[in-house]
This record gives C-alpha cells, structure tokens and sequence, in this order.
C-alpha cells in the first residue's frame, strides 16, 4: 500500500528543484535497485516494490535498515517514470561525490562541456566505469546527475563513478594538466595522435565546445570518418571510442 | 488539415504487421525528414508539417513530387510518436537493400545476432555509416529497421546503409570469409589481437551470442575492462569500440 502523501513526495522527486531542496533522488529498475543495495545499501531511504520482487529478494531486504513498501503494479506505475515500471523503485539520499585527487599524468578522465542528454552522461558515466576513470568532470551546465533518465541509464555505475560539476578553469587552476584535448571536427587524427593521460574535453551535442574551453586545450583530435561522411557521432558514442583509445595506449 | 481516415492510416504504421502490410514506415524530425528529403527523395509518399517547417523549407517542398499537408501542432502529436513532436513526419516507401556483393578480405562489417533495442540497432547503424560500413546483417529475430524508434536513432544514416536480414550460416555459405569474430567475455584482448577485416558478431543485449552461431566463429575477442570491473557495456558502445579499432587496423 502507499499513500497519497506518499505518492507526492516521490511525484516531487522527478523535478530537479525537489531533488536538490530535499537531497534525494529516485532509482528504479530490478538492476539499479539491485546493484544500490548490494553496494551502497546505506543510500536508500524508501523502497517500493512488487510482491515478486520482495520474495525473489527476501533475505538481501530483510538485513537492511530502510523501509520496505510492497506495492501492486498499478501503484508503482503511479510513482514510475519509466513506460514499463519495472518491479522496484527506490528513494536515495543523494551522494557527495569525493575528489579522489586525480593525477592527470598518471590517469586519463573527460570534462563534460554542457552536454545536455540525460541519456549521453548516464552512459558516458557507464563507459567511465569499464575504463576505470573514477573521476569525471562536467561544466555546470551539464545535464543533472540525478535526473531519473540519467541515473537509469548508468545501470548502476554511478555508484562508482564520483561525478563532479566545475568550471573548468578551476580544475586547470587547482591541477597541473600537460595534455588537455579538445575533441572537434578538425583536429588530428585520434589514432595517430599517440594521444596520452590527461584531460578529454567533450563538447556539447548540437554545439560542441565553448569557445572560452576549447583555449584551455593543448591538443584537437578528431575521430576520423570514412570518406564522404557528413555524419556526426552521438556524444557517448564518440565519448566511448575516444576512451577506448587513450585507455589502449595507457596498458 | 488532417482527416480521421489519414490519422488512422498513419497511426497503423506504428505497428510492424502494417508497416509489412503496406510497405510503408514513418520518419520523423526536422533532421531525420531533410536528410531523406536531401537524399533519396523519391521514397517519400506524404509529409506533414508545421507552417513553421512549411516556410523554412519551402523550396525543398516544392521541387518534390509528394504530398505536403500543413497541420498545426496539435494534430502533429496525434500522429507523432516522439514525445516532443518535432515539426515534420513522412510517410515512406520500404527501401529493399541492395547488396553490394561484401568483400570480407577488404572490408568489415557487424552481423547482429539478435538485438532487440531499436536504440541499439540505429545507433549502431549511424556507426558503420561513419565508418564507412555499406552492408550491415542481422538475425532475423533481430528488431525491425523500420521500427520508428530505430530510424529515429539513425539520424538519417539508415539511407546510406543497407540492413540485411538473413541467417549467418547463408551469408557463411555464400561468402569465403577468412576472419568471424565473436565477442564475448572471455576471449583475447581487442587492442592485442591485431584485428583484420571480417565479420564481427555482436550478441544479444542480455545473452550474448547464440550457441549455433558461435560455433562458426574463428576467433574470440574481448573488449579489456579496468580492474576490478564487473560491469557490462551497452552493446552499441561495445560495437563503437570494436568498429573503431578493427577501422584503425584498416587505415
């Protein structure tokens, strides 16, 4: 069962402006539920799910400390934000992300410049884990973190990933950076670069770069296309390709 | 204007039994609907838009022999799919793909073993176009190209590369091909393989490759995760990835 106050404290939270005034944010999904409370159980506050889903998971819900709702699907549709809710959704205390103070000689990481797509930063966040980049920097005007969309396409990386808005000039003030690449249309060619740690400047979707970035930049690359391409290549797809490559010259 | 006969014709192309039916498909969004406009005009049958699109393109409209019905934008979304209808939406004519005879000494490609995320599939789709991939199989039992979705995600690049669907074992009996690759969890590291032109085969998002279609595979390969990861890639990014280097090798 679950309330209609209940019900409109959870609605809240799929805006931006509760999450922040209240801390908390929604996860949803077998997978994101299941990976929160396997890693980071002490995140949850709330969790709502099927009668399914409690019995498949009986003995992990009963050794944690936060409330436990068992809901019908028609409920949970009414708190989802997905088209196909999907057995759980968990309310979470938002998480403070700690600055493992990178070494830019020693690792690789991206500055995010304004990407706006939910979608893009929770895989961009998702292609960080697999590389093991533990830090990843956005502008502030990068899309929120714990936008629902985002958080569902992470797949539950952002558990492992600190996520850290900055400008970027104050990452250059507080960080000496020998490489620092802006990747755009015209640059050098990625797989010839010999590209090397450091920090990878991601534009945004429609507009790449902003012109006062793209200065603090040491180096452009481009991911070469075949020829004839008028194409583009999404963001967390260019994103995935150049991460690939910096991690193959980094083993 | 719009009729209600013209709604429900279109609203019929939202399913896949009538877009095989009628042998039509939608495609939707300023980008998608001037890129076919640009391209392969000919396969245009009806297009509906706003004034606003009228009169940004209207000498692009007029040279073309289809229909144009300006609507306003609330009879737009009730024909459109998006949720943020987007301008434009035209009825399309199936293409049939041409197969330009592969060579897979000299070139590359991805056979699909049955991806069913239409996100997926034309993201991966707009990946060959980038890398110049003319010819793109899949299982049968992989989602339909004309799924909106799909060629949604496409951005206009399904115009540029043929989507066939076919067994691997015809495509293995037709074609001497010295290289199939199987991705998989456990096979030899990507960036130390020194991949060569052939047939990558990437698997279903959940389960990985089928037992059958492994079994023609000569070499396994691996996409390396840092340490200590336990996570899995979107098989898109895993098909950027993989597309990138096996085009590097090819340069």
């Amino acid at each position: 069962m679950i309330s209609k106050s209940q019900i409109r404290d959870i609605k809240s939270l799929h805006t931006k402006k509760h999450r922040e005034i209240s801390n908390r944010f929604i996860a949803e999904g077998v997978k994101t539920v299941l990976e929160i409370m396997q890693q980071r159980a002490s995140i949850i506050k709330e969790l709502y799910c099927t009668q399914e889903f409690y019995t498949t998971n009986e003995s992990l819900l009963k050794n944690n400390t936060f409330t436990v709702s068992i809901i019908n699907s028609k409920e949970l549709s009414q708190i989802s934000l997905l088209s196909a809710p999907n057995e759980t959704l968990a309310i979470c205390q938002i998480i403070k992300p700690k600055l493992i103070s990178p070494n830019f000689d020693k690792q690789f990481s991206f500055y995010l410049d304004d990407i706006r797509d939910p979608g893009n930063l929770g895989t961009i966040i998702r292609i960080c884990s697999w590389f093991g980049i533990t830090d990843l920097f956005c502008s502030p005007t990068t899309v929120e973190l714990y936008n629902p969309k985002c958080i569902q396409s992470t797949m539950g990386s952002f558990l492992r990933v600190n996520v850290h808005y900055i400008d970027l000039k104050e990452i250059i003030a507080a960080h000496t950076i020998k490489n620092i690449y802006a990747t755009v249309l015209n640059g050098n060619n990625l797989y010839k670069e010999n590209v090397k740690n450091g920090l990878i400047i991601i534009g945004n979707e429609a507009n790449g770069m902003s012109a006062e970035n793209i200065k603090f930049a040491t180096k452009q690359i481009t991911i070469p296309a075949a020829a004839g391409n008028t194409e583009s290549l999404n963001a967390a797809i260019a994103t995935s390709i150049i991460a690939s490559e910096f991690y193959r010259n980094s083993l």
